[in-house]
């Protein structure tokens, strides 16, 4: 087999059978395939597509690229939950706990942030000595004793994608939906969940612009999801703003401890509710969606789903009090308001420059080796469609100086836009695909 | 500028600038570029097409990727000839010497031959002593003083298209219009003629395998070339069998001088008359192309084109005895017939595999160490629409042993196909694109 005669048949518009997609992952991770060949088959893949049996042999080949985890020995069903990425996305800190009150087993492999967009072991790492690196044994342990692990991926988890994104970073390859699901997907699968639920982000701060583009990229994933034998539903959910109020890892914890004791409603909370409920419906433990929102908001209201995080911080080596106490958790030096110029309503929150203001103070890594500082970022005020009057509070910076507080309070005011007339909020929840 | 950004413009279907395309190609010449971005954009360029303007930048960005001839030392109007390439192609041994003989100056940079097709310089090296690698200001001289040279191209001759036809060729991405046309005439361009005429080959031996698409492609040539301000025609021939009758180098030298001396009608000969009358008419020498060919031809039976041929290899010390006597040319040690094995009509002569036997006969070079066997190759006997009777002579081998040619022998009955209705001869010249 030759990969110039793959590439020809992709160029030409045709299938590529499972035996060429297979020949053409396992040797361009073994670096017998340049990348200069790969590349060319990436840009003529986002050209010309791929089938469902195409794009389902791509990422089956790329899961079995490396390790493939063997969830067997945790008893009952487990779930597994992605997000596209988000500014602000503290939904795995709410969800799994809550989830795994309900019932289910989440064993989850999660990555760390990089740009503007956080991660949910940076996040978790704001417990102080709470250890992201346990060992396999003590994963499966502690998900079969308190229901719930979160764990940072193995090295050797699809190594077929790490080298193809890279790839496809720097080749304008990246936005192609077989690609994008088979990315996704075989680490998803790899990963070895039961239940597979998607936050698919739409919107100006998300990679998928418009709801269509968004419920294309969800339909893919379900679909192969199926196909590869497992349960799977997906969200699409708005990213014109960040998601809820918080963006900086432990301003985001402090944000999910609210919602876990009940504290806030909006955003974040629905989000949650409606990924634990296709969790639920989905594995069974509920009919429908409102039958499964019951049994989620009794978790909260319970004190249930906060005990359940308080296990997993626990159960990791944190320090559990301060899922009681967020005062134990980092905090900032500096906390400066950030009043409004003007008078208005807020049309627009730019997620992406909010993301990158908490990197300005530190928050968030420029490259794989940067140390972040856990305590800074933004906490907002205000958010669309929220009337604003001159000298009202639009932010608050958490800053590691006063200096950087104002640079950064400078940076977030041009986050936002503000119109005279009203503003109507954009539906957050704008389909669900199963 | 980032190349990922230049990838993305066109992957979604848009313009690039010309300020973009030079970059683009200056810095992947220098290496700042990496192949595996240029070789996404290739794609992307294939799928997505070029303008005409992009074309026309592309092409003036890789011709100065390197030296630029400046052919303004030589008095009067330059010509030159392109062919895409096909099997038995000994045009510019009788095209030259005719046109230079008819009052055009011919200051040509030819090629080795690689893999099934031969390359001019080879063929003109069975004459014995004669030098391809003459200094440019010999070049200059002989030009001015017998109106003909023909050299091997410069080293530093655009290196940009050696270093992206490389990478396309291994990446699928050959089968472009914008990318050959800016291949080809950026060469061209370099080479520094006023006029330029390009043999387009169209059929199963040819990269163009339908006629639309070669007219797409001499059309995509001939406008560039006149947005350069070059005058510019081109002509669709046949490759549906190789051209004329002899595949081999001192075996096409041959056949040439049949035609030069008047001896040999057909194929060869209209299109050494087409490619002369564009030639002439485009140059202000002939009203049209009927008063061209007369010229031509009257260049041919008054013995001036060859002594055209004389005088260029005379010019660059090769023995020009054998330009009158053919038996000082290299001769094969073996010459075999072919018989038929059957009766029937050619209904098919397949030309690549034809330019294999030569090939296999040692008279191809299969990568560029290669030494070859001026000597060796096949003289066919019959063409498409022939009749033949069973062991009737289809072809002579002409081989450096016995072995060698009973071999080439089974090989090459298998280029034959035969019917046992009439066949009808494609026309050979199929149009002409001014």
């Amino acid at each position: 087999m030759r990969m110039t005669d793959l590439i020809a048949v992709k160029r030409d518009g045709g299938e590529l059978t499972t035996e060429q997609i297979d020949f053409m992952i396992q040797a361009y991770t073994r670096g017998e395939i340049p990348d200069y060949q790969m590349s060319a088959m990436c840009m003529a893949i986002l050209l010309r597509g791929m089938n469902d049996r195409e794009t389902l042999d791509m990422t089956m080949s790329m899961m079995h690229s490396g390790e493939v985890m063997d969830l067997s020995r945790i008893k009952g069903l487990k779930a597994d939950k992605h997000s596209t990425g988000g500014v602000g996305d503290k939904t795995s800190l709410v969800l799994c706990p809550m989830a795994a009150a309900c019932g289910l087993k989440i064993a989850k492999m999660s990555g760390r942030g990089l740009g503007h967009t956080g991660g949910t072991l940076d996040k978790l790492e704001s417990f102080p000595g709470f250890q992201v690196g346990i060992s396999e044994e003590r994963f499966f342990e502690n998900v079969n004793k308190t229901g719930l692990a979160i764990i940072g991926q193995t090295a050797d988890l699809v190594p077929a994608d790490k080298k193809l994104y890279a790839l496809r970073d720097v080749t304008g390859t990246v936005p192609s939906v077989p690609l994008i699901v088979s990315s996704i997907m075989s680490k998803k699968l790899a990963s070895g969940a039961d239940i597979l639920v998607l936050d698919v982000k739409c919107g100006s701060g998300a990679f998928m612009k418009t709801v269509e583009e968004a419920r294309e990229l969800a339909r893919g994933l379900t679909r192969i999801g199926r196909l590869a034998q497992r349960r799977c539903a997906a969200v699409i959910t708005d990213m014109d703003q960040p998601l809820g109020w918080a963006v900086g890892n432990a301003l985001e914890v402090k944000e999910a401890l609210a919602v876990l004791r009940g504290e806030q409603e909006g955003d974040l909370l629905e989000l949650c509710l409606t990924l634990g409920g296709l969790m639920l419906t989905e594995a069974g433990l509920a009919e429908d969606m409102a039958g499964a929102r019951e049994q989620l908001l009794a978790a909260v209201r319970e004190g249930r789903a906060l005990k359940k995080l308080a296990e997993l911080v626990e159960a990791q080596g944190g320090d559990s009090r301060a899922v009681y106490d967020p005062s134990l958790l980092p905090q900032a030096p500096v906390v400066l308001p950030v009043p409004a110029e003007r008078a208005g309503t807020v049309s627009r929150i730019e997620a992406e420059k909010v993301g990158l203001v908490s990197m300005h103070l530190g928050g968030g890594r420029v490259d794989k080796e940067s140390v972040i500082d856990l305590s800074v970022g933004v906490v907002l005020a205000k958010k669309l469609g929220d009337r604003v009057e001159p000298g009202e509070s639009l932010a608050e910076i958490h800053a590691p100086s006063e200096e950087k507080a104002e640079e950064a309070a400078q940076l977030l005011r041009q986050c936002f836009s503000f119109s005279d007339t009203p503003v109507t909020r954009p539906a957050f929840i704008k389909d669900i695909v199963r």
